[in-house]
């Protein structure tokens, strides 16, 4: 395979923040962007990979997002801490909150942090890993754009959604889950239209809201949430506590907002942090290694865990190197030599 | 229709903590789980209703829960509450706690209450509407018995786990979910055998892993968790938050310990309250005010909001009294007249 160019980690990070930095973020920004864009090649998510990179620039550009600005942590001391990320990317928010959320679940038991005011960029899953690490169990969530129609109804109005959670095990990767509440990604819907293909019924509405198999007429209708009204009930809870509990905007209010889905969305993020060694206190066993019983019975059926693909790849990639084409290198240092030049 | 009959809640409450005293229930055990059979009928819900009673008794026969035992509450001031059953009702270990919880998630944003050692008997949205009384929003979860296998999975091994939320509505009822992470009850397949009709597909495997739409082989197999492998992962974090972490038995272990799933679960829960008012702190708008923007939203899509139907019929029975027939006004005396006596 001559065309397979082979990074280490250290490698592929040092290229990215390298184009971040050109492109005008400062250090707490361009730092944390890059972590997750090279967490999701690492992982072979490509969904989160350098290909998103463009849409980081392509929103820095529109000026949506403050490239040069610190977040700023409020914290009172009690359960609840918030991070003001003023207008710029969440991740930088989320790696100033998570030592003092981390702190304070280890000493309550419960604690919980609030992004406010972000440029929301990341898979949920390196947040839910960072506590994981920590010895903490997460449930992290936030709402997006209105796409999603709720179950019942006849217009987008929820966000795809995205909620995630893990728990650490002992001497093993975490158990985590990030999934959207849509029953699929508007992504998929796009690769439908684009190949001519019905879509599954139940996947989305037309615009009059209609059950339709068709890309085109769902495209300009509403995706529909997972599992019925299971899932748009937990859409809507996204909505709500990460949303207007946090004081942040919801779904629709971030397409308002922003009037576009083709930048990336401007709203909150809520992280809950629960520490199993102050919950499990004075009860009989050790909850973690009760927990692995159960985790090892799933597996033991032939059912597979989630994110266990991406530990997969994790491993060879931390062994063999981020494999990228030579149409990825050169993509790279377009970016790099060209910056915010490269998008419209 | 001569055959119905009117009562107050007051009235109802009075027949089915007498019932609950006679068997040997203690005052804080009768008067909590009346409280949840009475709010079942009062709203229309009968699968927690009267009928329920009968379950309860028989566990109670069954020397399965201590039936004159006070739950004991742990509190060191910090985020998490842990309140001990004793082996008795949860309904009397909420109830001891919830204004302890409620108490410190008001003082801190966030806080949680572990019940554990408990018999299981509620509806977890009796609960949930405790906490959204206090202006605060709640996430509750517990899991059951294991009879659902998971997705991709080949034997029953995750509970029916409920999961419930809630969000205060000013000047109305509040937003409420409650459901089961299966795709369908348990009580529905029987329902299938019993009229010999075909289960949808999607609902359950047969006891070699293999999907049916029998209802004799999916009673003999495992159902299957709502929404695939979202709804599996939902349901094993239930595994792992309410079981696990706060040191209490996991689904399979809550079989394996009763040896039934005819009596009620030994098993614990999870409760956690969030204070918006302390999430939006400082945040532009009122938390409340903005979220109802949201829930009228989808309202007004004609899309059915979560427990509309309860609280519909709520308010019939608040004016006109809540409606039973001479059959089980009958039971209801029986069961007052013979106690345990009754139940095999």
């Amino acid at each position: 395979m001559p065309d397979v160019h082979r990074l280490t980690v250290e490698q592929l990070s040092e290229i990215v923040v390298d184009i971040f930095a050109r492109a005008g973020l400062c250090h707490s920004q361009a730092h944390t962007v890059a972590a997750v864009i090279v967490a999701g090649e690492r992982d072979a998510c490509k969904s989160h990979g350098i290909y998103r990179i463009e849409g980081c620039l392509r929103t820095v550009k529109a000026g949506k997002v403050r490239p040069d600005t610190d977040p700023e942590l409020h914290d009172y001391g009690a359960g609840v801490i918030q991070v003001d990320a003023h207008d710029g990317f969440s991740t930088a928010a989320f790696a100033l909150g998570a030592p003092v959320l981390a702190e304070r679940a280890h000493k309550l038991g419960i604690a919980a942090m609030a992004i406010n005011n972000c440029t929301h960029f990341s898979a949920l899953w390196p947040e839910v890993e960072r506590l994981t690490d920590e010895g903490l169990a997460a449930l992290v969530m936030c709402p997006s754009y209105a796409t999603v129609a709720p179950s019942g109804g006849t217009a987008p109005l929820l966000g795809t959604n995205p909620i995630a959670f893990g728990w650490p095990r002992p001497e093993r990767p975490p158990y985590v889950f990030d999934f959207a509440t849509s029953v699929a990604a508007r992504g998929e819907i796009e690769l439908h239209r684009r190949t001519g293909t019905e879509l599954p019924e139940g996947w989305a509405i037309d615009a009059e809201g209609q059950a339709t198999t068709d890309p085109e007429k769902a495209l300009a209708g509403a995706m529909l949430p997972f599992g019925n009204h299971k899932g748009s009930a937990i859409s809507t809870m996204v909505e709500l506590l990460a949303g207007a509990m946090i004081g942040d905007l919801t779904s629709p209010e971030a397409l308002d907002y922003l009037g576009t889905t083709a930048l990336l969305p401007h709203h909150g993020e809520l992280i809950v942090a629960f520490s199993p060694k102050r919950f499990a206190a004075g009860r009989p066993g050790d909850p973690f290694a009760r927990a692995e019983m159960l985790l090892e019975a799933i597996a033991g059926q032939g059912a597979r865990l989630p994110s266990q693909r991406r530990f997969t790849a994790r491993g060879r990639a931390l062994r063999d190197g981020i494999e990228l084409t030579s149409a990825e290198m050169d993509s790279l240092e377009r970016m790099r030599k060209f910056g915010l030049d490269v998008v419209n």
